[in-house]
């Protein structure tokens, strides 16, 4: 056998569906990397012979590998801070104070516009290095705090600058439809068509987005200039995502099973009906339990629906400085156990093999099973559970990445 | 001025009462340590000259200083995971299935039992490492899960040799009237006497603690037994606190109040004759909001008879394997403020002056001011609110232990 590397003195969490085990688990394990994918993995006394001379042989202490963390919704490239806005209500300041002070989502809008590339890079890869040190390999990043052509381009092109330039992967998403800029307030139709007519053809022209969202809600587009948006988007080629049901039941998820979406996302007040209408189109269910907590909701999402049908539940970050200012995919763990009682198992589903699905790369990742890229973390935990059901010491030791150990 | 160093380029946020800004900031300032004490502090421009060649001084690039934050609850000394229950309960386990399966307090108990010294230090010494990135410095840590002499003597031990052997400061608490042990569960009298007659002689005699606290609630010790331990606690030379009305009105904060506890702890079911009792005798209220979202309550503590009576906020993690498994003290400052709706404000005054006052170290820090010992940090933040509102990527740059630079 000759392979790049080999973990022995582990347990796996493999995610792997075909492995029937709570977890995927295969205790006291050994797997083995080669060119950047897992070359072998299964119970150590059945590790084929190979010379341990002739390649590294890492000890995991009994440690627990999972596939490396997927935060498949997440908005961190922004510049400013709405600390202020955050205090202000805290000290009895009413939205229109706030909104008078120039806070809300256009504080965002406004500081993303002036920035330069360089100093969103360097937000974003603080961020980003938060993530990693947690065990995140690949993170999804909106634009969205532009809401003009060239500051989405901008937001797109830091988010793949960034991909590029760190060990993280970054598949892009692109939100022009994220809220309607003070420019068209009273002109929802007219932005609709620029970012049809003008900034989706800029983005795709210069290959800066995987897929593309909207946030469709009474407060930003309704579901016919959703459906246009999406469409145009699948036409150019884009996977596609939905903002769908979080502060009400617009029929955005059934709009967007029947268009194939590969998600949708918050869906506190998704029915019945728009959760058969997922099961049936293969569209995931994304669950962002920080936005929860932070905007303090009442309103569960549809789990037991959920999985009645068996709808893929992803969990993420939604990472973004208006309503979920927690930059913790691990922490979101916990989170999503705590807050919507999903089970540890579940929840871990939600960050490995299902955010892949719903970022379409689950063909390539979100599981450990052989052929698969070798993207991996070593965590120091005697059960899996433990990732959700502490927080605080960092428990992560080791990461893997396309195959090269990158310390912690 | 001959200093050991000096910290120019920054605002400080005291949270010196004396100074009425908000914060008790002074901005574009400078602060100066000598023989690990503040030796001067104010603006920039008033700072007195000095040869910049006798001593480092440090540029915080416009960031923020504030004193050392103070978590004034924790039991970070204990073994085992209880992981498994949290899972069990996720997955449909009822209370007594869990018990069963030797879930409960009594899995921690245990654990502890079993533990050797070395392997408890080197798990205190982990969640310390946590809380010191995050720019703790000084931490207070209850003994509670022994529930002998024998073991309640190790974890109190165990937390001296922790603040011997690390930079942030530690005071111990002795907690041997945690729970009832279930060798005593039809004697809780007999308990309460080995509690006082021969745990507390023993703590003494060895100069373990340097408080002690009681669990009173109907789960636990009423008030005759409480009284009867803070009492002999405090007969011994000991400071006093109380869990108190966490999960029920028991009066157990107005007998603390009437003994001079420094502070009453959870207090979510306190009511307004509590609130006065603790006003008058200048007894600190410690919330905890980790334990509060781990265990999805509902009932608020009383903020507004709090803020009313000008009674001593303190926010603090109660960091403990049953109820709140999240070791951040920063993260608190988010969820007491999502959660209890505190400002950003009142919120780090409860990591810093307040929670000085629960352990009765005001005199030497929680705040920064001259003559003060030089506990502080250095924040990557534009405003202090930043602290509060946002969490994941770690604002913390520097820390000074007295007087000598921590670097992160
Ligand atoms: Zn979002
Ligand atoms: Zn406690």
């Amino acid at each position: 056998m000759s392979w790049d590397h080999v973990w022995i003195d582990v347990n796996l969490a493999t995610m792997d569906p075909n492995n029937s085990a709570a977890y995927g688990a295969i205790t006291d394990a050994a797997i083995a990397v080669k060119d950047g994918k897992i070359a072998w993995l299964g119970p150590r006394k059945e590790l084929p012979d190979f010379d341990v001379f002739s390649m590294p042989v890492y000890r995991g202490r009994g440690g627990w590998i999972t596939p490396g963390l997927i935060d498949a919704h997440t908005h961190l490239v922004f510049a400013g801070s709405r600390a202020n806005e955050f205090e202000m209500r805290l000290e009895g300041a009413s939205y229109e104070d706030i909104a008078r002070a120039g806070g809300g989502i256009i504080s965002t809008v406004n500081a993303c516009r002036k920035a330069e590339e360089s100093e969103l890079f360097e937000l974003g890869r603080q961020r980003l290095n938060a993530l990693a040190k947690e065990g995140v390999t690949t993170v999804e990043i909106k634009s969205g705090y532009g809401l003009d052509t060239e500051t989405e381009v901008k937001l797109l092109k830091v988010a793949r600058e960034l991909g590029r330039n760190h060990h993280v992967d970054v598949k892009t998403t692109f939100l022009g439809a994220h809220a309607i800029p003070p420019e068209y307030k009273d002109d929802v139709e007219g932005y609709v068509d620029l970012v049809v007519n003008n900034m989706l053809p800029k983005v795709i022209e210069q290959g800066l987005a995987d897929a593309a969202d909207v946030f469709c809600e009474n407060i930003a587009f309704n579901l016919a200039q959703t459906e246009k948006v999406l469409t145009a988007a699948q036409q150019a080629g884009l996977d596609i995502k939905l903002h769908a049901e979080q502060l009400s039941n617009m029929g955005g998820s059934a709009l967007a099973a029947k268009l194939g979406a590969k998600s949708v996302d918050h869906i506190e007040y998704l029915d019945e009906d728009g959760v058969k209408a997922l099961a049936a189109s293969g569209t995931c269910a994304t669950l962002l339990p920080g936005a929860y907590y932070f905007l303090r909701e009442t309103q569960m999402p549809p789990i037991e629906l959920l999985r009645k049908h068996q709808v893929p539940i992803v969990v993420a970050s939604d990472f973004n400085p208006g309503s979920s200012p927690i930059c913790s995919t691990l922490l979101m763990l916990n989170m999503a156990c705590t807050l919507f009682r999903l089970t540890p198992e579940e929840a871990l589903k939600g960050i490995t093999a299902n955010a892949a699905k719903a970022l379409g790369i689950e063909e390539k990742v979100g599981v450990l099973a052989q052929g698969m890229q070798a993207d991996f973390c070593l965590w120091d935990i005697t059960t899996p559970a433990q990732l959700a059901y502490s927080y605080g010491v960092n428990p992560c030791k080791d990461v893997v990445k396309n195959g090269v150990l990158v310390h912690q």
